[in-house]
């Protein structure tokens, strides 16, 4: 008789559930639940209270309509029985942070304070605490803790105690009224098994604990704001819970309302990015896997910590138990195609799109594998949302060079991917620069599936093979995964995430191999596209940082 | 009883001649002819005889054609009297020149040549001589040649030697055969009126000709090629006739073809920029008159001989009588603006257009004008096709840069246009700074009319008050007025240009005032162009030019 686990992604928009076998991780049924509220950031739901620019705002009870409407359609869709689902996992964006009360229940839940946009669960694309964040790295820097190099250097406006800042020093009330903020990976396990099990991952990676070294000091947090002395004392918890960890069992109550067996084993929570990497079957150090969207997570394993300058974290068993984890990022890909797109395409592209039936990407695709490396004569730097590694610099921006008047779409739409490229290839160097070596590279996320072109120019880019994870739903599958190893060996699931890697992650059968002679030639235009990344993003010409100045002095 | 001139301007794709009151200027007729064999660069008319690229011809029966068309029609439009037509003035492009047989019939109407493609006229943008301009670089630097300082240190591709020289690399044959090599515009004068009256304006700035110094030496050509030692003596002509000059009467056959009068003056021969001076009431220094279209050509006069980096030419007398004339220019302005729209925008605004009846560029126009100064954050190099002043290269290319995911199509629009603004002021400034006073700006051409937007932010950019030409035929204007000149004020028409154009040339009412705000923040903004010009242009970096290589290598 099979066994199966479920495996939910919390992710921006919607929920992502899939019922997957745990022998050999096929994928017996899948359950998408788009939030009602999605992302709130023009007004609070139902109210015409108007948040703040870079505000970004969620809706909790999303969640628990998700885990009410998939989990049951899991069910129904695949006629699996309630008692042959072994174990959940849950993963959730980060840092996606709320202020609930002693019951659990968030505190927007609550008459009292759902007009305060304070009271609402803060996405992780929630930037209006820039301010905090500052003072985070400005307190940190003067007080030179440690704990700043392995950040990169620097501590994140989207990271939990920027958050925390927020509400402490914009709506007092809350942060007082809070009997706890937590993040919505934790907060989901909490409601699923009634038990507060914190886990390593954010924990590590958002909010500066460590396992042997804990939190940041109480004069740390003092010299922020004394109110905030006792954050962790008071707000959250010293309890971590590893990767991995069983949470607890199902209550009755959330028994009832997905149609689980009640003690269904719940697995410690995770961050999307991270948990891909098992599923992506990565389960030691040499291979990277990059999480390729809108953006890109780059995802590494190692034995040894090293401090990597511009990455966004290595945490101690952040990702996988037994290794350091390491996290690096490109703020912009998938993004800077899309407003490509929307803004710089001719509407006969258009046509042709449609009028053969395909994706405009297909179009411009199509047009630019056409063309040899080197032959558009343009260079772009990836930087419209700014840097996030190894530069950790949101004022830096775009830039295209080398245009023409005989330039087409197509081959600036070629010149964006390899300026992706490039970027991941900086990061890649920079880890091996570092003493992290990288043979390989497994990609998963939307753009692989779609996009050929730009998985080959990868691999010409970097040098390096690209395999890419057999599954579309790669976090949902992760997430079973580690719901089988909360289960355990003798309940029909695995010991370790490790072996649970081996039976049920799989790659696709395609391979990107580098062309030699593509990635020599790369090779040229990447010293090109380094020495301009130094130039404008180390500091010898400031002209991104200064126009962003007059531009926001301009809208004063 | 009124007294009439005839203007006719040659230019790329036709012929515009224009009958004008002498008294006022006044533009009674218009007359339009559209050459029939137009630009020629990919088969000779007629055959299936391929040309080289860059290569671009013209067929000089157009130009006969034109007269026969356009100057009969101004008088059955006009009802002029033949006999009130006190003379004619002509402009062409330049250098547009023709290899002729002793009577100064182009080779390419004799049934022996017509096959070979250098026995046709060869365009100004026929860039194939490129070879040839290198070689006469060359020996002019390693022979110290004093001339090329007049040239900002660079004979172009485009002039009249390296045509000549491809014509005797090529076919020598036809070099051979030719009694004659000769501008366009004084072949036409030669048509019209049986004389060689070779013009000062072409033989300065195209043929290093000055009139205290000649034409270079026989050794310089025997330096570039022993059988071109005596080109001047053997094709060419010493006797170089001063602008303003009566150049002949109609000839009988000339007289019969356009229906004017046997005999009517026909003035020396000009070019299209340097004609539209006068026209556009400039006769002094302080100055600047910028013929804006799909290029701009910047025309200034002076007392004093400057050498002047990165300029075109500077000549004595080559504009007004009495004075230097500077000519100075932006290799790409307008071509930008319609790469952009073909290339960049997407269908919506397209549609927009459509529904409103407006043109694309109206619709950017306006969204654009809704952007403050610096709002975009923003900033282009010109370079789209190189840089012809002040760097003079043409292997530099275009730059954007301070894209963001909010970056819209009409952002990009004026921040093309702010470049195109900021390399004239870097023009103005190259002036200045080498001693020629600028103190206000005159535009005609086809982009003043059209584009407010891009005025205003020429004199916002450039801190100068921008009049424009109330004529939107400038050079035909000019044309007309130097035919009134060759006519003499005892034939009702004037003793020289500068009364001319007292009477005759006319501004519009309208003046781009510049908004003193928004040119100290374009000070800012331009200190940001002029280090990324320096930078980028000056060879701290050489990534336009490594990635041109690598296009070209790519394409072996």
């Amino acid at each position: 008789m099979s066994k199966y686990s479920i495996g939910i992604d919390f992710g921006t928009e919607s929920a992502r559930a899939i019922l997957v076998r745990v022998e050999n991780g096929e994928e017996v049924a899948t359950s998408v639940y788009t939030y009602r509220d999605g992302v709130i950031d023009e007004f609070l739901p139902g109210t015409d209270i108007k948040l703040e620019p870079d505000w970004a705002l969620q809706n909790p009870a999303d969640y628990i309509e998700a885990l009410k409407e998939t989990i049951p359609e899991l069910l129904n869709k695949s006629g699996v029985r309630e008692e042959d689902i072994i174990g959940i996992g849950i993963d959730f964006t980060s840092c996606t942070m709320l202020p609930i009360d002693k019951e659990g229940t968030p505190l927007c839940m609550l008459d009292e304070y759902r007009d305060n946009p304070h009271s609402w669960v803060k996405l992780w694309k929630h930037h209006a605490a820039q301010p905090e964040a500052d003072r985070i790295n400005e307190v940190a820097r003067e007080r030179k803790e440690d704990f700043l190099s392995r950040y990169g250097g620097k501590y994140s406006s989207e990271w939990f105690f920027s958050k925390a800042l927020q509400i402490l020093n914009e709506a007092p009330k809350i942060y007082q009224a809070a009997d706890r903020l937590i993040e919505g990976a934790d907060w989901i396990v909490l409601q699923l098994t009634g038990k507060e099990r914190r886990n390593s991952c954010t924990a590590g990676y958002k909010a500066l604990w460590d396992p042997e070294r804990g939190f940041p000091s109480k004069d740390f947090f003092r010299a922020l704001d004394p109110r905030f002395e006792n954050v962790v004392d008071e707000k959250m918890s010293k309890d971590i819970y590893f990767l991995g960890e069983k949470a607890g069992g199902l209550t009755t109550r959330m028994a009832c309302l997905t149609r689980l067996k009640r003690g269904t084993p719940v697995a410690v929570g995770n961050v999307d990015a991270h948990v891909s990497v098992p599923a992506a079957t990565v389960t030691g150090p040499g291979k990277m896997v990059m999480i390729m969207g809108t953006s890109i997570c780059h995802m590494m394993v190692d034995k040894e910590l090293r401090l990597i300058p511009g990455i966004c974290g290595v945490v101690k068993e952040g990702i996988l138990p037994g290794y350091y984890g390491y996290e690096a990022g490109q703020s912009a890909v998938g993004d800077i195609f899309a407003w490509f797109v929307k803004n710089c395409v001719p509407g006969e592209y258009f046509e042709e799109a449609n009028k053969r039936n395909i994706d405009i990407h297909r179009v411009l695709e199509e047009r630019a594998s056409h063309l040899k490396v080197g032959e558009s004569g343009l260079l772009a730097l990836d930087w419209w949302n700014g840097n996030r590694s190894v530069l950790v610099d949101a004022d830096l921006s775009g830039l295209l060079l080398g245009a023409t008047l005989e330039t087409k779409p197509e081959e600036i739409y070629r010149a964006l991917i390899e300026a992706t490229a490039f970027g991941t290839y900086k990061i890649i160097n920079t880890f091996e620069e570092n003493g992290v070596k990288i043979r390989e590279l497994y990609a998963c996320g939307g753009l692989p599936e779609r996009n050929k072109l730009l998985m080959q120019i990868y691999a010409d880019v970097t040098g390096r093979e690209i395999r890419i994870a057999a599954s579309s739903q790669t976090p949902a599958l992760g997430s079973a995964m580690f719901g089988a190893v909360a289960a355990g060996k003798e309940n029909g699931g695995y010991d370790n995430i490790i072996e649970a890697a081996k039976k049920m992650a799989h790659l696709k059968e395609e391979r990107f191999i580098p062309n030699e002679k593509n990635h020599l030639l790369y090779q040229k235009i990447y010293a090109e596209y380094e020495r301009l990344h130094d130039y404008f993003g180390r500091g010898e010409n400031e002209v991104m940082k200064k126009l962003k100045e007059i531009k926001k002095a301009s809208k004063e």
